[in-house]
């Protein structure tokens, strides 16, 4: 076997940053990864330096035989990380070398063997159906068969915790079989999720007093405390941490492994990267996400988008003085940074920090910073929210420096149409009538509704002249009715409505806002930013144009 | 001053729940909530039996003035929870008396005050400018005014953990002269939301054993350790612990509500909810992301709907056989559902517990009940929500049950138009064609926007023979993009829109739901359910009428 320690990170081998996104990950219901998925996700996590990639369970799922089979055919080549196969233990009245499901460990050809063994004598009873010795025998003569054909064995011990509430001794007989079979961990897994802080350290510190093995943890996040399980379960001894990136996981999700490292590196002060890689954070977890196919969370600690993001009008002006009072650690750390949230509370101090942080001086052109607060007052009287269009707030800033509008043309008229016809159908057609560069253009298109009707007839009449319109696509958008002032619900005539619209290129998405007492105009208005916007994106004037999610 | 005293929890004032949803949720990035809303939150939190409301911080936001004025005039009646509202300390210089803002405080009308005051030196220097000394008077002046006048006043020590760390005198002393001013309690913030649970043990029982203050707990989750922050403090010794709903509020949020109910309840035994409120953890916290306008987090702990839910595996056979092996709870114990099980018995047994919850006899309609869980089933896959629309829900229901429609007319076809003319002027017109009573009824009506157009062509057509549809308002409507699944964002053609209308009358108001490809047609379908529902409440037969938002 090659490398079976992880190799870069300050403290070696004496503490594993142990991954399962490819396997107990994949568990969370919509996740549906690909073999090219999971090699490219053990990319990014051994870029990120964990010790340890758990990859799947070969032998029981094709597509993660088909994954080890590639990895050991050289299509994943790890800088840090040491490659793991999860699977079971043998079956009763097998031996371990007779399990096709033992052997299928084997031919995966990691150099590490995760297995999973019951620790609750009432799932060895009830689920099993088997006995405590016969248990104890196959996790030992699993883990001793591996480790003669040169494996490292891990061992999960599946329902730990409410297995030890229910009967210590059993739980213990299983940790114990295992170690003197020949095991390097025995993790203690949450599996139900049903723990919180102080009794997770309380069974912890137990266990490794009454047996000196090396511990590890693994939590599930059904109490919302799997983060903070996991933490405390290394304050109180162990040295082997499972997570998945972004808490992926079956039910409520596993431990965030950026939160848990954020927690480590930051609030514990432990090395457990390689340098360098911490600032990676960030950028790994949106990526991870955008592999899953999930929106990245935008609260989420350490690396969501809003982790950092200040609203409150109060501390706009501190912040700007004295930014490390207002933050639990500098944002750059972890890659993410500090955003400031402009609303109708803010003054000129959070429009200037705004600008920055876009990459406009704006500090240099205090008529247009007055300009813009007053803008962004007025608007946000009438409904306007910039807080959650980025975009439509720095076009409003270059316009105020006297920046000339990316897309130019003139709108003369437009006009939508929605009919439920008599055969049930119901279509949508848009009009626009445009001056583009001097000429005048007419355009209908059909959509499955008036707003991308109106989206197509737009593209339709501008993309001869501007053909990288092509890539730009109306990803979301979400529509509110307010009052005139946002002070109640609308009622009647006097209510607008407010439309946040999401577009996206290959490169990255971004937020306009449209907001008018009707909802295609609102529309309209929020579809022309996000053209306008896609102009400045390509010509790399957009500041700070986000790698994923906005 | 009237009750100042959370009623109905078997705990009574031995512990506080306390909810600051409206004020700090409010900071999260996106949330915007109007008075309406705002009104609409504190319902639901009230039903759910939270001990405190903080509504807002009157005299420094319009919206949150307004609130107070609103809820003094009668138009917020709460059962269990008291109302809060939250300010700063006098400003340096001025008395209690004479600051506008504590005087605002006062006029807010509410029972109490939630002072927050600095309690980290580094904060009281350079952010406030100003001496301990002084901002310990500051805080003793303020207590002791709103004492003086009838108040019930909580101190928020904000930045404390922090704080505490770098001079524990100084926290201390802010502490101290708050509650030898009358306080009741002092929280402690971990504002910044660096802390980990086993530090807050620490830090929670010495400030305990030094001072013998009611202590309570305010957690930010910038660690992911919120929730396990906020439940350890509770075992460490708080009596008063603030949350918000989902954990809305800035950067990373807040210790969400519901998991920390969770935890309290079901793993401490503490009994901090009304007898009964409990099963409501799970709809409360849907409808509250809704009012948000937040899609619900599926994986959220308690409450997500995938929060039981089991992938297909290992563990799928099992669960059928032993449940309680394979969840940390009962599900059904916070209104949620175990997903696996949802196509067998507990779809019929909880669309029978939602009929009798509004007045239909489902038990003895066992073909009704099979025909509501398969359309439900059916319609929840193409991105229906059912919850937030009980209106829709009933009417679905009466229809199984046989019941006629209570608005009989047939539709022939409808066409919408919307113009941004040549002179800038942008209209909408619409035209229903229907077969109503037997005669085929054409109206034209203009409006502000398609749907407003419609719903006045509509209701022209209808009011003839219905005058009564005149009381009936359409006060706020929500959209949002999915996809076919209903599982994520929509993107491109394939993606559908999901629209949900809440209507009024003089004596409530309620809310319906439409979903299609376009969103005239999704809004159209919400408008006709709306109006049926309307002529439901008009002969009084529709059950459990909310009076006020739903």
């Amino acid at each position: 076997m090659s490398r079976t320690q992880p190799a870069g990170t300050p403290l070696g081998d004496a503490f594993h940053v142990y991954d399962t996104t490819l396997r107990d990950g994949a568990q969370r219901e919509g996740i549906s990864y690909s073999v090219a998925d999971k090699l490219a996700v053990a990319h990014h996590l051994d870029a990120l330096g964990v010790g340890f990639i758990e990859g799947g369970w070969p032998g029981a799922l094709p597509k993660d035989t088909e994954f080890f089979a590639r990895a050991a055919a050289g299509e994943l080549t790890l800088r840090h990380a040491v490659l793991v196969a999860f699977g079971s233990t043998r079956r009763a009245g097998l031996t371990a070398a007779e399990d096709p499901q033992v052997r299928a460990l084997l031919e995966a050809q990691a150099p590490v063997v995760t297995l999973v063994a019951k620790s609750d004598r009432r799932h060895i009873e009830r689920a099993l159906r088997t006995d405590v010795a016969e248990n104890c025998a196959m996790v030992a003569d699993t883990v001793a068969f591996l480790r003669a054909e040169g494996r490292r064995v891990f061992l999960d011990a599946e329902h730990f915790f409410d297995g030890y509430r229910f009967d210590p001794d059993t739980a213990l007989r299983v940790l114990e079989a295992a170690m003197t079979a020949g095991a390097d961990v025995v993790v203690l897994c949450d599996t139900n999720g049903g723990m919180l802080p102080l009794s997770i350290a309380e069974v912890v510190a137990e266990v490794a007093q009454r047996t000196g093995f090396r511990l590890g943890i693994h939590c599930q996040d059904d109490t919302g405390c799997a983060v903070a399980n996991s933490v405390t379960a290394v304050q109180a001894g162990v040295t082997h941490v499972q997570c998945t990136a972004n808490g992926y996981g079956e039910r409520a999700g596993n431990a965030d492994l950026f939160a848990v490292l954020g927690n480590l590196v930051t609030k514990l002060d432990m090395p457990v990267l390689p340098d360098g890689a911490f600032g990676e954070l960030t950028r790994t977890s949106h990526a991870l996400a955008e592999i899953a196919n999930i929106a990245p969370d935008t609260h989420q600690a350490y690396v969501g988008a809003s982790a950092f993001a200040h609203k409150a009008g109060l501390h706009a002006s501190a912040i700007k003085v004295d930014p490390e009072l207002y933050n639990h650690m500098d944002p750059e750390v972890v890659g993410n940074g500090q955003r400031v949230l402009v609303t109708e509370m803010a003054g000129r101090a959070s429009v200037e920090l705004k600008g920055t942080e876009l990459g406009l001086d704006l500090a240099g052109h205090p008529d247009a910073v007055s300009s813009v607060v007053a803008t962004v007052k007025q608007r946000e009287a009438q409904g306007w929210t910039f807080e959650a269009a980025d975009a439509s707030l720095e076009l409003l800033m270059r316009s105020a420096m006297g920046e000339q509008d990316a897309v130019p043309f003139t709108l003369e008229s437009y006009r939508a149409i929605i009919e439920h016809r008599a055969d049930g159908v119901v279509m949508s057609e848009a009009t626009v009538k445009l001056i583009v560069d001097g000429e005048r253009l007419i355009a209908t298109r059909e959509g499955n509704g008036p707003v991308n009707a109106l989206d197509a007839a737009l593209r339709a009449a501008l993309t001869p002249s501007r053909p990288w319109l092509e890539d730009v696509e109306l990803s979301d958008f979400k529509v509110r009715l307010l009052a005139p002032g946002g002070s109640g619900a609308g009622h009647g005539t006097d209510a607008v409505t407010r439309v946040l619209v999401e577009s996206s290129d290959q490169a990255g998405s971004w937020t306009t806002i449209g907001v008018h007492g009707n909802v295609v105009e609102a529309s309209w208005l929020a579809l022309v930013d996000a053209l306008a916007y896609a102009a400045l994106r390509l010509r790399g004037a957009a500041a700070a144009a986000p790698v994923s999610a906005e």
